[in-house]
């Protein structure tokens, strides 16, 4: 059953699903062709993510550039900390992640240093994989896809398309009237520059990704609506297992309420698209495994022929980016909280001396004088940061007022909670999920569900004769300007018609026989089943429609002739 | 009128179609962000292209990488080729195209080398538009962003998505069963570096595309369907304007079949998406202005107040593209086309020599061999392109021998047209065809087509008052369940809500009033007649979804209550 990868592998190459790039030059590690029914079916794929957790939930959405400059990378703290430590093999000259040669040897390689994994390389004896030879020390290497842009400016290509977000997380705000919470999603490439990728989809240098960043009030409860009594497969961080709801797992403090509510609505997701929903846990991160900008992550997995693999992560972000972001912009990117009854209060306001600054600090004076009198002054020295440097503001610098002010409510830097999907490694999901061979014939079957099957129908004669083959081809424009798609075949017997529309997961195949001519009818097959139903022709637009929107299921079709 | 730029850019901003990039951090010219409606607007117009172009044509989809290895961008002439002059200011350091700043002083300063613009500058006084400084002699710059993939494999940034197609010839033309014409379309994002961007979405450094590569054997008759009487509006490279159809065109000799067949096609469907017709025209490249693989391109062009605007080029790239790819990769991307009965024939091939090719070429040798004896002998020397090289294969590394061969058919290289559209130009160029102001009021409106708008209807009580309020509310959610993008909207006047509804472009509105009670009936308001009829709310769902697919249209709606 382990060979599920190469037959997916054989399958998804033949038929066109995705291939690997570059391949009459050589290949180019970690990047996919996908194919008409690849794309087709990530298409659909992020059709239904959009409907779901976009259009439904009433959030925004955004498309921003794949290149962004330096400074934002420096902000988000990728510039520092994105780095993974490789190895280079002394004799053939391939190059590995250290903390994947590792795994299997060490719990968490993920987590030690260039000297813990050396020490352990050493201890282990791991040696290259590929011939045997002697590995270096760990050197960092940095994931993020370097280039240029005009002249000189230093830039990157996004490692996450959470970035973009942020940085208009005030355009939004203004946007959403400035309500929160407020969702914003992005469905767009993402990059990294990976040591050493091998595992097909699962493993790419560019990927697509689907992230919603979800921007609260700690101060406000956050509702669990009607995901509430969904049941949750948790794995916690100490190594205890849950089975429990979603409303369990904040009454016992496991998951904060938006956590819990993405992780219910990621198991109603998962299973709208086919993916077996036994097969899937919620791990929570160990705290070295946490990403620089996380303080708690819980990784969706699904068992695969490769192990648990992660296909979305659920992030909190707390406060870390947007401070990040107004520490370096010196914009302010908080929220409003109006109070229930304005408040009198006393605070210590600061006005900027230009006269001391200007000479001081030439061209960033009027920056820095921005930034003192939008703080309110806690005693002590001031130490500002603008852009990447740190900077000591002297004493003359400025003079402290206390005031008096009533106000209405406060600004605060909300909390960011961040589901982020990985849509190939989804997509590759699903194909392991839908793969089968028939009892029978061993015949090949993919059972995509409709919504997400690329090809809703094929269209056959039941045998390549006229007037069958005239009758099916007009059968197939009037399906076709439906806009269902749908796809013509007269060659070969018709089970072979039938074995080629499963193996791509065709749902349904329309078969004109010799009853048609007399009664206007034609049978619906449906794959999984192999059942076949008779309806009239002037219904079968409708009705193909309803069963590829799953608004009806075959088993409760009526023949209706 | 004008001002239309000013008065777009303001819309667009405010209610967030589409921003600068990264403005906390002082932007960077050429990026743009598209916000939720802007977003929403782009989909719309690439769903309709899909379903125009791809499916209706039975064309294929690809999805491939961004970033291309260096070889691929050797291999299209790129690397070499893809280049404009730039001249930097010496005064105040700012970058220009030598070429941009000598337009409407000479004709065709694209078409000038380094001392041609040199020369033209000096002539013409011209001088820095920013700060009135000398300029520096022009230097060729390089328009692909670099970038490296592992430690050490130069690659770039798609400047087309054209090169994916072209090198998957192979599996496409298989999964095309062999036969040809085959259309491979490809919708995504390319990257030019431009020297110095600065006109919003039409001069963007990451950009949106949608192209379509037709690979047609040229013995074939391509045929003119239905778009044979489409009206074209032709400038000729020698400047002469016809306004014929397609097939005169054709017969006149001023297209060839495909390109006159596309160009039909194109007509269609920019009236389709909400072009102005009427400001149209397809223009002939000059010789000199011919991109490097080009034999001959027409730019659809549209009239916006920046003056005449490329949004989409209908190249022939004849066999250009193909042919560097065989030479280069060393395999075999042609087609095969089958003669009617078989044909004899004497053919010379070549027989490899090992023993010579081997000491001589080493690594390379059975590449080499590979090459040649896939050849056909025409005599004389031989000299073989292998990737990057020339190489000159001596006379005794093979031996020539005459054989006969009954043939079945023969393989040739496809030529190939390619439609190839600018989305974020085309979505403008919606922008200023659809924008006007109500001649009573001065409101601004989008007349955006129903497909095409983000957001197909308002729904409004007449007064922010229950019952109005909860019944208005109701219907959203059966309007939005029945998958029409809506929105509630109950603050400030009707009339105030109605403009809100007009800039933004959604074509209906839905008000509940105080006969809504009585009848379980609505108003029905369409934009740009600012008519109103009243319908059932049980009926409401497929009307709005009827008139949204622009199935029905509203005068021919009728009141039926």
């Amino acid at each position: 059953m382990n060979d599920i990868k190469l037959k997916i592998l054989e399958v998804t190459k033949r038929r066109g699903f995705y291939w690997k790039s570059y391949e009459i030059y050589g290949g180019l590690g970690g990047f996919y062709d996908y194919g008409p029914l690849g794309a087709s079916l990530k298409d659909n794929i992020l059709q239904l993510w959009k409907d779901y957790f976009v259009t439904k939930e009433g959030f925004l959405l955004l498309d921003s550039p794949n290149i962004g400059p330096e400074l934002l990378y420096i902000a988000s703290g990728h510039a520092e900390k994105f780095t993974d430590y490789m190895v280079k093999c002394k004799k053939c000259g391939h190059v590995f992640r250290a903390d994947e040669l590792l795994k299997g040897h060490v719990d968490n390689p993920e987590k030690l240093d260039a000297e813990g994994l050396w020490k352990n390389i050493k201890e282990k004896g791991i040696k290259c994989p590929d011939c045997g030879g002697e590995l270096t020390y760990p050197e960092k290497f940095h994931l993020m896809f370097s280039t240029r842009v005009g002249m000189d400016k230093n830039a990157f290509l996004r490692p996450e398309t959470a970035q973009g977000i942020f940085i208009n997380f005030p355009i939004f705000y203004r946007l959403n009237r400035e309500k929160l919470p407020l969702g914003v999603a992005q469905i767009g490439k993402g990059f990294r520059n990976e040591i050493s990728p091998r595992q097909g989809l699962l493993r790419l240098r560019e990927f697509n990704m689907a992230e919603i960043e979800v921007f609260i009030d700690p101060q406000e409860k956050f509702l669990l609506g009607d995901v509430r009594n969904i049941s949750l497969p948790l794995l916690t961080r100490e190594g205890k297992e849950y089975r429990i709801t979603v409303e369990q797992a904040v009454k016992m403090g496991i998951l904060s309420e938006p956590m819990a509510y993405f992780m219910g609505k990621i198991i109603i997701f998962l299973e709208k698209i086919g993916i077996d929903i036994k097969k899937v846990r919620f791990r929570q991160h160990s705290r070295e495994e946490l990403a620089h900008y996380s303080r708690d992550t819980w990784d969706c997995e699904v068992l695969l022929s490769y192990g648990w693999v992660e296909i979305i992560g659920i992030a909190d972000r707390g406060d870390y980016d947007l401070k990040r972001h107004m520490e370096y912009s010196g914009k302010d990117l908080r929220a409003f909280r109006r109070f229930k009854s304005p408040k009198k209060r006393k605070i210590k306001r600061l006005r900027a001396r230009m006269e001391i600054l200007g000479p001081l600090f030439k061209n960033d004076a009027r920056k820095i004088a921005e930034i003192l009198e939008n703080m309110e002054y806690e005693g002590g020295n001031i130490e500002i940061l603008l852009e990447d440097r740190k900077i000591k503001i002297p004493k003359n610098a400025y003079e402290v007022v206390e005031i008096e002010e009533s106000v209405g409510g406060e600004r605060f830097i909300p909390q960011v909670i961040e589901p982020s999907f990985g849509i190939d490694r989804i997509l590759y999901a699903i194909l392991e999920h839908s793969y089968y061979e028939r009892k029978d014939s061993g015949y090949k079957v993919l059972k995509l569900k409709p919504r997400v099957a690329p090809i809703k129908a094929g269209i056959f004669p039941l045998v390549s004769k006229e007037p069958l083959t005239t009758k099916a081809l007009e059968i197939l424009k009037i399906i076709r300007d439906s806009g269902v798609s749908c796809y013509y075949d007269d060659s070969g017997s018709i089970g072979r018609r039938y074995a080629r529309a499963d193996e791509i997961g065709v749902p349904f195949c329309v078969t004109v026989d010799y009853t048609t001519e007399k009664d206007n009818t034609v049978t619906i097959r449906e794959r999984d089943s192999t059942l076949q139903k008779r309806v009239r022709i002037s219904e079968l637009p409708e009705i193909l429609e309803l069963l590829s929107d799953e608004k009806i299921n075959f088993e409760s079709l009526d023949e209706n002739v």
